[in-house]
């Protein structure tokens, strides 16, 4: 399939710039930065930063540096989550804390946040001082707004009640401003102009929330062995999805016990027992809101005209995000 | 007395600059982000930032933007190092994890590190393309040479034997790396040429390395309210400083075993014991060595010629490194 070929040739040129960026003489500390990289990943957001970048006919060595940067972040930024999360399992392998310890993953994040920045750098080298200055500018806000996302994630395990507004908020910063930096990074290197890095930037915000959506649906309901990691953890981390949010609202006085009882419990039955009633109350309402804004997202997406190839790679990649089953 | 006064002004400034920056509405991540900075530090990488700059005659405004980068990216850093170190004071109070927990504390760094770049895009917006870019690939790179330090660090407390030179290169990374980049981005805001450039880096390279071995040598001799933590941790957490490693190589046996049974203990008759000896056999030796940096910090510095005020404050900073208490 043509789509196929195209998205290889992507993830073939990624791969190469990840592994020009997370090499170096300290054997452990690289072994260690490298591991979850080299442990699969879907490459969604490089796929949609080098699909943006060659729908604006952009420079593809230039895209391909800058969807480095994001993919390297990205894992980042998982490896410190796993320790904060105490996740054991990710990808269907032990998570870089597990392996290493602690103190050898905080700094494998930390060594990945700089190449981030560093292979970034090199993807604007040579361009306009402007252009350079924003790609900075956003990056760098960009994981701000992460960490602030990731702090509220944290806050809401130990609050019984969050709004679906506040939830909303949350993984706009902590999941969707990633997307979005990706799809304003893929227009920064093709010369898009300001009204097209707006779209682009919407786009990538509707996008990352019906991802994350897809997410959390996906916590309960995924083949654990696809997943690769275990079913129901979010509950067991008492996370305040979506999925949680609506149910507590929707919850009958028995329901609602049986779900607060589960909520970051450490007894599978009780876990499974509060998932089971999630599910019943929330799967439709959950993946109509998914649809909700992914249909935002085509429609920042269709005002932007380029490369047909491109335009249909994005088409595939929008519906992958809320089709896919890990 | 004048210099006084002009220090002050600095660190007022820097200060400032650093408190424009990390703010923001999510209280707990920004309460954990600015406690350490607000806890005092001798600021004295901004100071030789700003110093450089002002012997440069560069911009003022810039110059602060670059010193509160590197004041925040040092803090950062200090943040991590202490959760890996499992440090519990640091200047003097609770370090961050034990005040808020490892996962907000790892945030926090995170997002010190993420606001560190986001100062210095802002310190060279406006310069030539060619500067932002060398700006962040320079600092990036300090980042992950400082990371690789930090790993190599780690690992020799699991090893018997670390050479000097092996000790030399990983305070080069750990420490004198954000001395080079501090004295770089000085002479980078303040249109430096090449040349200059090189000679900042050497200084900052030699000036950190004297640094790096005064600190090691407080950790035995410093008085421990003024230090701000406990006096002897060095040799609880096992640390290869250059004393540890001089004095394995010119103890007798008997020496050595007391040595060796005190580093890494957590009794603190047989740390004290071990701190003595290390103290008589190499003391001398490490304060030789740190005077031996300084004198090559100073042939660099005095190959740039500027402001006398500037020339002054430099003189003053570097005698600071090794005849400071704290």
């Amino acid at each position: 399939m043509e789509l196929d070929q195209y998205f290889n040739e992507i993830i073939y040129n990624v791969n190469n710039e990840i592994s020009s960026y997370v090499k170096g003489d300290i054997k452990q500390l690289y072994d260690a930065s490298i591991y979850l990289l080299n442990a699969g990943g879907k490459r969604l957001r490089p796929l949609f930063l080098v699909s943006i970048a060659d729908l604006l006919k952009g420079d593809r060595k230039r895209a391909y540096k800058a969807a480095a940067a994001v993919e390297i972040l990205h894992n980042f930024t998982l490896i410190h989550d796993d320790i904060m999360d105490e996740d054991t399992l990710r990808r269907g392998i032990p998570t870089v804390h597990v392996k290493w310890g602690i103190p050898l993953a905080i700094l494998a994040g930390d060594l990945l946040h700089a190449k981030a920045f560093q292979a970034l750098g090199d993807a604007l080298k040579g361009l306009d001082a402007e252009k350079i200055y924003s790609g900075i500018a956003e990056f760098s806000n960009s994981v701000i707004i992460i960490a602030e996302g990731q702090a509220m994630d944290m806050e809401f395990e130990n609050r019984e009640n969050v709004s679906e507004e506040e939830y909303i908020e949350m993984i706009k910063k902590k999941t969707a401003q990633l997307f979005a930096c990706s799809a304003y990074l893929g227009g920064l290197v093709s010369n898009a102009n300001n009204s097209e890095l707006e779209l682009l930037k919407n786009f990538g915000i509707n996008i990352g929330i019906s991802f994350q959506i897809m997410d959390d649906i996906l916590g309960l309901t995924a083949d654990e062995k696809e997943l690769g990691k275990p079913v129901y953890s979010d509950i067991r981390e008492g996370k305040k999805t979506i999925l949680v949010i609506h149910a507590l609202q929707n919850a009958n006085e028995e329901q609602k016990r049986i779900i607060m009882e589960g909520l970051g419990s450490k007894d599978s039955e009780k876990i499974k027992k509060a998932g089971d009633i999630i599910k019943s109350l929330s799967l439709d309402y959950a993946y109509s809101k998914a649809k909700y804004y992914l249909d935002h997202a085509f429609e920042n997406l269709n005002k932007i005209h380029g490369e047909e190839i491109a335009g249909k790679a994005l088409n595939y990649l929008v519906r992958f995000t809320v089709e896919r089953r890990k």
